[in-house]
C-alpha cells in the first residue's frame, strides 16, 4: 500500500486550525480508516515538509504529540513507523468488559430510578414546587454569587460551611429541641450521604444494624451494599417494638428509627419506646441514628420533639436534611453527633476530603438566618395540612370503603391500605404508568400483612386534580 | 422544696410568645435550673389555669407538649410527675463517649487540615484567584437560577447532571484524547469522592493497590482508611517502574497513576512504560485509575495525552476535577469509566442516591458551552508559565545552588529539592508558620532520598512578590 502523506494529507489554507495540527488530525485520521496501517514507516520530517511545502519544525511538531501518544514509534536510525502496539483493533472500538464484582440485579434499584421524570404529583416526599419563595432565593444566590471572596472560592472545610453549622445548631435547638454546639453539627450530602459518612465511622462492614419494619428500602440497600446485617424489628401501633428487637438481636451495634413521624405509616414513636430505645442503646454501647426526615411537618399539636432531645446518654446521632424543606436537588443534609464522637468525625471528613459546593451552603445559611426558612417552613405547614384534606378527602369519596387512609397529620404523604383482593405492587405499576410516582409499602417490609400504597400529597395543587388524580388511581385498580 | 409553679412560672403579656409556649418553656428552664426535680409531683391543668388566670386548654398544650417530650410523665389518676428516667445529669450537660472505634492519631490528618487559612501564595494546587472570570461567572449563575424549573429543583441525577456530563465527554476528546460515551462520565464530589465512589464499585477492602512512590498522601490516607493494602512503587526519570510492580505484588487489583504529570515530582509517563502498564493491567485483569490532575496545564508543548486515550484494553478509568481549572470549594470532579462498569457504576451511584448541588453543575455546564472555559485555560496557561517563571528564578537568585528546581514545566507547583543537611518538614513547619502552605516531599513517600519543598506557583502574582517570597523562605533554613 501506498503510505505516501500526499494520498491523505491535504492542507487547507482556510482552515483556522494550525498547520501543525492539521497534520496531527490528519494522521490520526488516516490510521483510524485503514490508509495507515499498523508498523508501516512514516516519512522523515524533512521529506513530509518538503512534500506539503511548509516549514520542517511544523511536522516536528505533529510527529512530537504522535509520537508523545505512543501512535507513532521511533526506531532511532532506522526512522519512524506507526506503533504495533497502541492502535485500537479495527473491528471493535469499545471491548465490553464484565467487571470481576458480583453485579446487582437490575431490579434491585428499579424502584429507585422511578422518581426521574414523572409528575411530582403523588411523589412521596416532594416539597411543593409552586410555593417555593424563589424570588427571595434568586436574590440571595445572587448576592452570594457576586460577591464570592477568593477565600470563599477556596474553602474546602470538610465538615461543612461554618456559619451554615452554627445556624443548623441554632435552628436544631429552637425547632427540635436538639441542643448542640456547631462542632457537632457535620453537613452531609442528603441522607443517604449521612449513612455512607457515618459508615466510615462505625464501619457498618459485618455489623448488625436494627431497621424498623416496615422501613425505609433506600436505607436498607444502602446498608446492605456497605455489608451491614440488617435485622428488620417489627412496629406496632406505639413504633419500633424494642423488645422484639432484643429477642431478635440483643447487641446490635445500631440502631435507626424514624421516631418523629414513622417511614413509612406515620406514626410517632410513643414515649414509653423512646426511654426503652435509649436505655438499650446505653446499656449496650450501641449508636441510635433519628433519620428526622420530616419532623417539621405536624398538622395537629406542635412538631414532636426529636428522639435526640432526651439523649441523655449521648447515643444519639441526629440526621436531617433540605431535601424537604427547601428543594431535593440542593442535595444538602446534616448530622448531630454526640459530642464524644466529634473527633472521629473530623477526621474521617479530613481523609476523605468531604464538603460540598460552597455557595450553595452560602445560600442556605441566609435563608434560614434572614427568617425565610421559618417563615417558609411555617407556610408549608398550612398549605401541606390543606393539601393532605384535599388529597384524602377526594381519594375517599371515590374509593369509598375500598381504602383506609392512616389518620396520622404530618409529613408529606400518607398510606392508602388496600385490601389483600388488590396488590398493592400491581396497582402501582399500572397507576405509575400514566407517568406518576406511587410506591408499593410490600417493598418496604418483609411481613407480608402489609399492602398499600404511599400516596404523597405536598404537590396536589386543588380539588379539581385531587379529584381527577383519585379517579385515575381507581381506573388502575381494574386489571384485567 | 415548693414546687408550686408561681415561684417559677410568671408569664409575661408583653412576650410575643404564646403563653402556652411561655408555660412550657418556663417548666424546662425550671427543670434545668433545679427549681424542679425529678419525680416531683406537677399541678393539674385545671390548678395551674386558675392559679395563672389562663384558660385550661393553654395548659393542656404546654403539658402535653412535656409529656410528648417525657419531661413529665404521667401516672393515671395519681397525677401528673417530672419524669425520673429523662433528664440529663445535672452537673455536666454532655457526657464524653469514647466511641468504640480505632481513633485515628491527630497527627495523621495534621497535614491535611493546612490549607485552611493560610495564604495561597505557593500553596499547591490552587488556581490563580485573581484571574477567574468573576463576572461571567457570577452572571452564569444569576441566569441559571432565576430561570430555575420545578423539574430541576427535583433533579436528583445520581450519575451527574446529565448536559454536563455530555459536556465534559465533548471537552476530553477534544482536549485529552480521552473518547467517550456522556454515559461513562460520573460527576464526583471532587477527586476523593471519586475514590470513595470508586471503592463502592471495586469494594478495596484489603485489596493491594500499586500507588507511585512518591505519591499524593491524601490519596494514601483515604486508601487506608478504606482497608485497601497499598504497594509503593517507586518512580524513575521515565515515571512508575512497572517492573517493580510486578516484583512486590504482580496481581493487586488496581494502580493508581498520575500520568501527565507526576505528583508531585512533575515528570511525564513514558510512552514505553504506559504500554507495560496498560499490558499489565489487562493480563491481570487488574485495573488503572488515571488521576489527570492538572494534565491540562503544560507550558511547553502540548498537553500529554492521557493514559486513557491508549486504553485499547478499556481498564483505565479517567479521573478529572474541576478544583484546578475553575475554583476548589465547587468541589466538582468526574471519572469516566470502562464502557463494561457503566452497568455497576449505575448501580452504586442510585443505592448511594449521589447527585450534587444542581445549580452549580448548571454553571459549569455554561461555563463550557459558551467557550469560557476553554478560553479561561489559553489563559491561564499563559499566565502559570509565567508565574512558574517569576517564582522559579527569584528561588533561584536568592538561594543560588542550595536548592534545585525540578525542570518540568507543567501543572501548578514544582519540587524544589534540598541538599540533606536540611530536613524538608522542619523548613515547611518554620516557614508555614508565617501563614503559608508548602508541602515537604518526605512525607508523600517511604523513600529517604526524597528531600525537597512542594511550592505552587500560580498565586505569586508579580516579580516584588516572588522576591519576597524566595527571601522569607531563605530565612526559614536558618534555625539555630
Amino acid at each position: 500500500m501506498d503510505s505516501s502523506p500526499r494520498t491523505f494529507i491535504k492542507l487547507d489554507s482556510s482552515e483556522t486550525q494550525p498547520i501543525h495540527l492539521q497534520i496531527y488530525h490528519r494522521f490520526k485520521a488516516a490510521i483510524e480508516s485503514n490508509l495507515l496501517n499498523d508498523g508501516d514507516r512514516i516519512p522523515s520530517t524533512r521529506t513530509l515538509a518538503s512534500e506539503l511545502n511548509v516549514a520542517r519544525g511544523t511536522v516536528e511538531s505533529a510527529y512530537a504529540m504522535l509520537l508523545g501518544e505512543g501512535v507513532f514509534i521511533s526506531k532511532g536510525q532506522s526512522g519512524t513507523y506507526v506503533s504495533t502496539l497502541l492502535r485500537k483493533p479495527a473491528a471493535k472500538k469499545l471491548r465490553t468488559v464484565v467487571p470481576p464484582v458480583a453485579k446487582q440485579p437490575v431490579s434491585q434499584t428499579a424502584d429507585i430510578e422511578l422518581a426521574k421524570s414523572v409528575s411530582p404529583i403523588y411523589l412521596p416526599g416532594c416539597p411543593a414546587f409552586d410555593a417555593f419563595p424563589r424570588k427571595i432565593w434568586s436574590r440571595l444566590s445572587g448576592n452570594r454569587v457576586r460577591a464570592m471572596s477568593a477565600e470563599e472560592m477556596r474553602l474546602k472545610e470538610p465538615q461543612g460551611y461554618e456559619p451554615l453549622r452554627q445556624s443548623i445548631a441554632a435552628y436544631l435547638r429552637l425547632a427540635r429541641g436538639v441542643v448542640c454546639e456547631p462542632e457537632q453539627v457535620f453537613i452531609t450530602n442528603g441522607y443517604q450521604g449521612a449513612l455512607d459518612f457515618l459508615s466510615k465511622v462505625f464501619k457498618f462492614y459485618g455489623e448488625n444494624i436494627w431497621m424498623e419494619d416496615p422501613g425505609f428500602l433506600l436505607a436498607a440497600m444502602l446498608l446492605k451494599d456497605l455489608g451491614a446485617n440488617i435485622i428488620r424489628v417489627p412496629i406496632d401501633e406505639q413504633g419500633l417494638i424494642v423488645s422484639a428487637g432484643v429477642d431478635k438481636c440483643p447487641d446490635a451495634k445500631l440502631a435507626i428509627v424514624t421516631p418523629s413521624h414513622h417511614s413509612p405509616l406515620g406514626l410517632p414513636l410513643s414515649a414509653a419506646r423512646r426511654i426503652e430505645l435509649l436505655q438499650w442503646a446505653s446499656a449496650n454501647d450501641s449508636w441510635i441514628i433519628e433519620d428526622d426526615y420530616d419532623g417539621e411537618f405536624r398538622y395537629s399539636g406542635y412538631p414532636l420533639p426529636s428522639l435526640k432531645s432526651l439523649d441523655q446518654y449521648d447515643r444519639v446521632i441526629y440526621a436531617g436534611s433540605f431535601s424537604k424543606t427547601i428543594f431535593p436537588a440542593l442535595k444538602i443534609g446534616y448530622i448531630v453527633v454526640p459530642s464524644g464522637l466529634v473527633d472521629i468525625c473530623n477526621e474521617k471528613a479530613a481523609i476523605y476530603q468531604r464538603g460540598f459546593t460552597i455557595t450553595s451552603q452560602m445560600v442556605v445559611n441566609d435563608f434560614i438566618t434572614e427568617g425565610h426558612f421559618s417563615r417558609h417552613l411555617k407556610k408549608m405547614r398550612d398549605l401541606y395540612a390543606h393539601r393532605r384534606e384535599l388529597a384524602s378527602k377526594a381519594l375517599m369519596d371515590v374509593f369509598e370503603d375500598k381504602i383506609q387512609i392512616s389518620s396520622h397529620k404530618n409529613g408529606m404523604h400518607f398510606v392508602a391500605s388496600l385490601d389483600h383482593q388488590y396488590s398493592d405492587t400491581e396497582v402501582c405499576s399500572s397507576f405509575n404508568k400514566l407517568g406518576y410516582g406511587i410506591y408499593p409499602i410490600s417493598k418496604w417490609t418483609i411481613d407480608p400483612k402489609y399492602n398499600g400504597l404511599l400516596i404523597g400529597f405536598s404537590n396536589v395543587p386543588n380539588k379539581k386534580v385531587a379529584e381527577e388524580m383519585a379517579i385515575k388511581l381507581k381506573n388502575s385498580f381494574i386489571i384485567e
